[in-house]
């Protein structure tokens, strides 16, 4: 059973078929043995949701050539659980990636991330795992520019690790004329979306609303967060822990009555 | 405009008709002027999933009798965003509270709890918000040892606020004989659901997967811990945070080579 090639699981939130998560197969393959398991359909915006009412499904696809690839009909998070419980069974990955995402995932939008969502249930499992994206919605954006960095974060997680716990947040400038600038290590920007809720009438005459928003950055300038980076054509790098204890905020209520 | 009466938004992710968000509404109506918007379906295992990718329904209902409430389609992070920013617009809530969950949200399945992600989704707004669940997933299970620890716990946070940045996580052990001990003021436990994948047939031959697991306590023993506080039989609360920087890696990852 032994392998020497690192053994890598891939999933994404944007589903199997987007270019993103080509794009990631593609260079994981430079790296080691790749296994992917992936939605069958988009899941942006699913947080760590998980499947618990519904079956799941799982199907085996000759997608990406020449490598283990199956779709599943469920969340990031579910694929992840699959691929490590189901598909891998007695084989443990040496890593686990999500992506590229096609849109950012900085700030607080890393709660809503089905990316990192993935990731963040890696890290669970105690596996060394990264979530990507970049800053480019569009469905056929440019990832050429973000490859050698993909590969770069990878080999280096691979050969240093991570502590437990702790997954990488990743996020890259669209691409643009600018060479990219290197790597930063980034802190979450204190930020939010300032929802506005598109109120419109079905051909029924009922009401419905969409979502929407824009990002509000408490930190505007603060060099130390993922937004400054991305903004100065960096490469934000958050590292992102799944322990949510909010220790000082414990201290603090022990003087409360109850 | 002036409201003698803290204004508190109550949501939750069992469900608008479950027994949990009756029994909340009633305890924070002897607290404030109560507005309820909550899902129109259960919204378990959602994670802090928001809907992006399709139109959200609001309708009014008469569910609770002399109380403002809406049901909506989404989840119950999309609930708090529609409630803060539609239904109650230029009136802001001097309180969010989500629950009571019919099942724990203890340790790592706050992550996965939609309950939780309604009340950090109010902490994301800046407005004090608490989570409540019980131990116990029976659509009939007993809360009444749990109201007079419900109101406390609400009216001290209406007393002293919260930290920006923070939501409570309270979860209370299942109705037992005996006596609740009070309240501890706990830490997020560090473990995972180990899980299993039962496979089935289904009557067409194609095979499906239902998600199930058992929970692994890596700090069993810890009595700072939520599982030690509820095995214990007390009140947990812990105060979670959504800056997920793990700072400490931070700093490691300065010494990397990129």
């Amino acid at each position: 059973m032994y392998s020497p090639k690192p053994l890598i699981l891939v999933s994404n939130d944007d589903g199997i078929t987007s270019l993103g998560i080509r794009t990631l197969v593609e260079v994981m393959q430079e790296l080691g043995e790749v296994v992917v398991v992936a939605p069958d359909s988009p899941q942006s915006g699913m947080g760590h949701a998980i499947t618990i009412g519904e079956p799941l499904r799982l199907h085996a696809t000759p997608i990406f050539e020449g490598i283990k690839a199956y779709e599943c009909s469920g969340t990031p998070a579910d694929c992840v659980k699959l691929g490590k419980h189901y598909v891998l069974k007695d084989r443990t990955p040496d890593l686990v990636v999500s992506g590229i995402n096609h849109g950012s995932n900085t700030s607080i939008s890393v709660l809503y991330s089905g990316t990192m969502s993935a990731a963040i249930e890696g890290a669970i499992e105690g596996i060394p795992s990264i979530g990507f994206s970049l800053c480019d919605f569009a469905s056929d954006a440019d990832f050429s520019h973000v490859r050698p960095y993909v590969k770069q974060i990878a080999s280096n997680v691979l050969a240093n690790g991570l502590p437990k716990g702790v997954a990488l947040n990743v996020n890259f400038p669209k691409k643009s004329e600018d060479t990219l600038k290197g790597v930063r290590i980034c802190r979450q920007t204190n930020g939010k979306w300032q929802e506005e809720f598109d109120k419109r009438k079905d051909p029924h005459g009922r009401s419905y609303f969409w979502l929407s928003g824009n990002f509000v950055n408490f930190d505007a300038g603060q060099e130390d967060t993922c937004e400054w980076a991305l903004e100065n054509n960096y490469v934000s790098v958050v590292p992102c822990q799944y322990d949510l204890t909010a220790y000082e905020t414990m201290k603090l209520m022990q003087q409360w009555q109850f």
